[in-house]
């Protein structure tokens, strides 16, 4: 860059130097000395050294009697007539004198031969400068020469300043990203040198304000960069082994803090080009669904916390992940730590944002005031000391491919895992959940419930497996206990089920009625109990002396919520469940979370809640105690095993048939591979699913890790009871033993055992977007017909060779089947050939 | 100013004029501009003609030679060594110039024989100016003499400047109020033109800041001044008539608007130099009590809403109104809009506070966050027209004296008070109050219930009266059905005390277990209602989606309190109410209300409350659809006749005893003369009050408006018993007939029933602030005995001739009575003897 400067600006130095270089008489002494300040100024500017060039001096002796004869006039500034006319008259002169120059200059560069370009260029600058000087009216042209050459010399050097400066700023660090101080631009780039990520760094402040390095004590450790925005935030930028230590992927750490109260640390990734995977569910008006690929979604800025249909809201669903990742195989990975919002496309940006803000629900600040408050405690710190408020914490990694990515970046679940735990995971895979749905008003729940069982057992190709007993069990939300009136007898009745084979479960949910025993005995527990550190067994209101915060679900406006953020109250909570347990000798409990949105929007809870999505899991601890936990709605990490993660109850829909396969595979992605999909045929409020609905549904259902029942397929007809007597032999032979050796490994290498099209094939463009097809591990892909009275669909194979689970055939994969044929009890499958089979 | 301008800055102008008059040749016509043009600017600063005195043009070819001569020195900025010795050369030759030019001066003046003193002044001025250009050494001390002038005048002219900026500050409106806008000290002055209220306006903010007048558009109407310090606030001042619009006091409107969000309007007023009444209680520690006068009191700034001991906060108690008055004749009426919030004499500062800030609980200011927003809402205005705040709004009224500035500002009750109302006024004054206080352990509470009554019957002298079922009545607070287990056989036992005389009342809360049955009855009614406008039975949480905020009190931290904002939810409570009435056939109610500081701090009703305190006024306007509200204990304005204000439950201590009478004389001139005194004894929980304590307090009540009893005399002993006869003799003969009629006028001139001493004589300042004596009406003394153990007080007696009412002797008053003695059975008081009577 500094070459550029030294090219370009001799020009501009060498036009002002004429007046410099000329010998000086004792008369004229003081002018000389204005015109050299001038001088002197103008190479200040230019910080070029000045030197009389060979050319000038032919001159001088003309252009020093010129400067004298002007003397008047640079004295008085506005000169008289007479001064005027005197200057014409001078001017003629050294038109005169002036023709007795030029002419020796030029036959002095002629003496090369042929004149260069540079040459002409300079005689026209030598000429052109003293005809300035000497003002004739005839040389107008070469004056506007000079002209256009000193604003060329101008916008030269101001371009190079520019682009100097531009390129200071847009600095590389770690080899891989490169961050522009000016409009906080940060690319990274992949192994390949391709860009991976494109983002735009504190979105929520305008780009025009100057940058600082930090002061030494703000900088994180280990930081290579820390930028700070006076009086907005402060960035830092740090290379980061990633979460397996391994080096199949790179990854940078970058922390956000803000400054001011109101700016919330805001960083946006551009989703063009590129697409994206991860996140969890998003909430849609409906129900959960997820966007797969996440391009397809569009958030506005929310909460990044579990949530559900029912509050209306639109944001984000019950099971989550900090994860996203593009397909460019880069990943961001937001720390637990930050009150995290995200919006994905709001107001169609291609945006991702991610947020860091503490204050909004649920990230509640409760702030400092009280009754009598007389000092407003001001949190801003000292100007050259200020307060860190929200603080964005996140890291980017990169790799190869997506599948790599995916692999460095992946969990294991085998630390502390015992042996009957694992017995759990595999019989949950390997025998269905029956779900019975007790009726509110139904006086004999313990007949129906024989019936039930009876029907299951009467089928033979069926095995009993979990029976689980769903809400509403309790007269109360929850009392957790059987509703006496309803299940008389129930003790009994579970004994004979027991003996048949199957292991019970009931679905718990932790809201209390304020009507139910257990909030009384709450509250007196709350009483007796009431040491500083437990102030209430219910999560309570601020500066409520311990009233409870009643929240609303389902209608039921007057529910409390269990603290269990304190160890007495997580205690007190399992205690009465165990009482549950042990009364019923039940096998475990499916939990139906409560996600953050359900929190009364202002609570206290004994320990903060950083993240209250994580109340839920909270809940599972203490439950965890005195039971199984078969399953969580809810959850923002995988839960420990053999908890599995069930996919939010889809309605009884096409559309809910639809959303179910982007589920599977976003959660599965997102570090959730032991899932339970909802019952076959979606949730219907005791009416049969539609038939068709129920058999695509029970298709696809066959190649998930875990089948669950609500409604037996012998209460359709005897074609259904076929067809599931097919698919459940088709489940024994040909998926278990996939599903089980995959689920093995993914305990230790935390690998989804449902696989996305890109995880076969991480460069084929054309599989990576595909949401209706799926994997089960390498081997098994899936293509199920999921669309009312479609006979065939469009299939896509990835490269290699494939053979065909309905007609035996095999396929060349890396390229699309149209218009491929499946009858209603048809399913289409494929299975991968064995290493090198040809077509 | 502008004269003083002409007389003093002449000399300045002269001073510099020398150089101006001098005529110029033509040779050194260009320094002869330059100074000119020094003299122009020197002119165009001090704003005078320039005029050539005749003193100077005696010496002008000396000056203008000289200036000749130095002219080198104009035209060269660095003069040359040559230069300055030149210069020295001239300054000799100048000096023996001098010598010629100012002997024939001084003869010059001497023509007028004796030269006064402005002669000599000329003189030396004239002598000393030429001097400066001359440059001779021997008059330093002239020139000093000159530049002592001249600071004198640089000082006479600030000092004018300044001095005239204060006046104009220091503006006089209405003839009675000064206010200046450099320090916000607004003066108010009564008839005699002395000072009665000395105010900081706008304490909230610096002072140093500078006002301007206010855009026409922000001008309240009729607003003689209207300032506004930019981005903090606006304050108008008005003239405005008095409450009931007559000509015994002037009134005065001050309206602040913030202009930013944290600032909050603040006027603190000197409380040292003058003795305050009015507020309403004071909460301490234990129990209300009352600043009298106010100066006693010291309370943190704090939400003027009422308060209960039981939260525990130091703020103000539960009756309360917004008027403070001071010795000096001036009151302060808040109005109802502004969210309020006191001070009195906080960190000693001997200042009464006003401070209008609609955030903080319990004026909750609930936001506009929601769970998904990306839209923050930012209320800023623009900066020309800025969004105005809090506005803080209240009227200042003088009058000649304190008593004239009571009646003018007094309200009237008796618009729309039917005859029967009338009654129940008489009937509560005529007979006592008898508070039954059921046990809540006690299975045979009706029995008891006979037996308190049969006692009471069976004294001769008692007369049945009011009998109050206190609480706990309920099984669980809120269900407004006696309890059916403790009150077996009520029905018939209230027909046979019915028919024994009395008046039947039951304490009524406004609170509602979630174990009541009308809680979950108003929940069900809340769904079955469910409009858009009815959201809900239970005042709700923020956000809640309808579940109730709850609330605590006296250590049941679940209560709801009913929605009264909502006109439904008004008459179901009116409904459930009037079921209860019904069904005993109740004579009234004794409402315990709700204090603000018992609603859930964040909290949502159906229509806002913009002053949470009347949360209980609401409750009562329902009630009163369905039966006698006979009493409240918690107000802001006196309820609506026959409705009483019963002075809180004063623990059975002496503290009680002696915290009874200023609370009796504050609530009294704040605007409620019917007042249900504690019971005799104060509130003991089941035990017997002291005896001494029961005797002097029923000393005190013997002459209070209303009687009431917990403790029945006769369950002491005969002594006790004799006493309270002869004490209800008293009251039936001579102090009835004095209350009722002066609570018959009351209904029309809104005047205390129970007055200070001051009332009686205002301009009596040893009178002021007796606080342990008062006076029922004008015409009967009392000052009773509030010591354990004493026999003996000093007593005050206002002017005029006083009948001693225990030895019926004729007493001088406007003087103390020094240890006069009342021995246990004797309470001294005192009848204002005939008008005339000597002694």
């Amino acid at each position: 860059m500094n070459d550029d400067n030294q090219q370009t600006v001799p020009l501009l130095g060498s036009s002002l130097n004429y007046s410099a270089g000329i010998p000086s008489s004792g008369d004229n002494q003081q002018h000389v000395r204005i015109v050299n300040n001038l001088a002197m100024a103008a190479t200040k500017q230019t910080n070029v050294a000045v030197t009389p060039t060979d050319d000038e001096s032919d001159c001088d002796t003309i252009t020093s009697r010129t400067l004298l004869k002007k003397r008047t006039g640079f004295v008085l500034p506005t000169p008289s007539n007479t001064d005027i006319e005197n200057g014409k008259k001078e001017a003629e002169a050294d038109q005169a004198d002036k023709a007795n120059c030029t002419t020796p200059l030029n036959p002095n560069n002629q003496k090369n031969g042929s004149p260069s370009f540079t040459d002409r260029l300079k005689d026209k600058i030598s000429n052109a400068v003293p005809t300035v000087i000497q003002k004739k009216p005839r040389e107008y042209k070469l004056k506007a020469f000079v002209g256009f050459l000193f604003l060329l010399v101008v916008f030269l050097v101001g371009f190079a300043y520019i682009f100097y400066y531009q390129q200071l700023s847009r600095k590389t660090y770690f080899e891989r990203i490169r961050f522009t101080k000016e409009d906080r631009i940060m690319r990274v780039y992949d192994d390949n040198g391709l860009e991976a990520l494109r983002g735009h760094m504190g979105a929520s402040f305008p780009t025009s304000q100057k940058s600082y390095k930090c002061h030494d004590r703000d900088r994180p450790p280990n930081s290579t960069l820390c930028l700070e925005w006076m009086g907005r935030g402060r960035f830092s930028l740090a290379q980061t082994p990633n979460k397996n230590h391994d080096d199949k992927s790179r990854c940078y750490r970058i922390i956000w803090q803000s400054l001011s109260a109101d700016t919330y640390p805001t960083d946006c990734y551009e989703m063009n080009n590129q697409l994206w995977f991860g996140a969890g569910a998003v909430l849609g008006q409906q129900h959960d669904f997820a966007g797969w690929p996440l391009n397809r979604a569009e958030v506005p800025i929310s909460p990044f916390v579990t949530g559900s249909e029912v509050r209306g809201h639109n944001g984000w669903g019950q099971v989550l992940r900090r994860y996203f990742m593009n397909s460019k195989a880069a990943a961001i990975i937001v720390d637990d730590s930050t009150p995290l919002w995200v919006s994905v496309n709001a107001n169609q940006s291609q945006m991702l944002c991610l947020q860091s803000r503490s204050s909004g629900f649920p990230f509640f600040d409760h702030g400092e005031e009280s009754l009598v408050s007389n000092t407003s405690t001001k949190r801003n710190g000292t100007k050259n000391n200020p307060i860190v408020h929200s603080v964005l914490n996140y890291t980017i990694c990169t790799a190869a491919d997506l599948e790599t990515l995916l692999t460095s970046l992946a969990d294991a679940w085998w630390d502390g895992l015992r042996k009957d735990e694992m017995e759990v995971v595999k019989k949950l895979m390997e025998d269905p959940v029956w779900r019975f749905q007790p009726r509110a008003d139904d006086n004999q729940t313990v007949q129906s419930l024989m019936k039930y069982t009876n029907s299951i057992v009467g089928s033979v190709w069926t095995s009993p497996g979990y029976l689980l007993i769903d809400t509403p069990w309790e007269e109360r939300t929850g009392d957790l206990e059987f509703d006496p009136n309803r299940f008389q007898g129930l003790s009994e009745a579970l004994e004979i089920i027991h003996r048949k084979g199957f292991k019970v479960a009931v679905t718990v949910r932790p809201f209390v009625s304020t009507f139910s025993k257990t909030y009384k005995s709450g509250l007196d527990y709350q009483l007796s109990n009431s040491t500083p550190d437990s102030v209430g067994t219910w999560i309570r209101q601020p500066y409520g002396e311990g009233s409870p915060a009643l929240t609303s679900f389902n209608g039921d406006h007057s529910l409390a919520l269990a603290d269990v953020t304190s160890r007495n109250i997580s205690e007190w909570v399992a205690d009465r469940l165990n009482t549950l347990i042990k009364s019923y000798e039940l096998d475990g409990i499916f939990f139906e979370s409560v996600t953050a949105d359900y929190l009364p929007h202002y609570y206290v809870t004994a320990k903060p809640l950083p993240d209250p999505s994580k109340l839920s899991s909270l809940w599972v601890d203490a439950a965890r105690q005195v039971t199984t936990v078969l399953s969580v709605t809810s959850a923002t990490q995988m839960p420990r095993l053999p908890t599995f993660v069930a996919i939010p109850r889809l309605p009884s829909t096409w559309e809910g048939l639809t959303h179910l396969l982007p589920l599977v595979l976003t959660l599965s992605v997102s570090g959730y591979p032991f899932l339970i999909p909802p019952p076959v045929g979606g949730i219907s409020n005791f009416t049969k699913p539609d038939k068709e609905l129920y058999i695509r549904w029970l298709q696809v259902s066959t190649f998930l890790p875990v089948m669950q029942f609500a409604t037996i397929p012998s209460s359709y007809d005897a074609e259904v009871e076929r067809l599931a007597s097919n698919l459940t032999g088709l489940r024994q032979s040909t998926v278990l033993p996939i599903l089980q050796r995959y689920g093995g490994s993914s305990v230790f290498d935390g690998l989804p055992i449902i696989r996305p099209l890109w995880m076969l094939d991480p460069f084929d463009k054309e599989g990576l977007d595909v949401a209706d097809e799926f994997c089960v591990g390498d081997e098994l892909l899936v293509a199920p017909v999921l669309e009312p009275g479609a006979r065939e669909r469009e299939v896509y194979l990835p490269k290699g060779v494939w053979k065909d689970g309905i007609d035996g055939s095999l396929r060349k994969g890396g390229r699309w089947i149209h218009h491929y044929r499946a009858k209603l009890d048809q399913v289409p499958f494929f299975t991968r050939a064995a290493e090198g089979t040809r077509l």
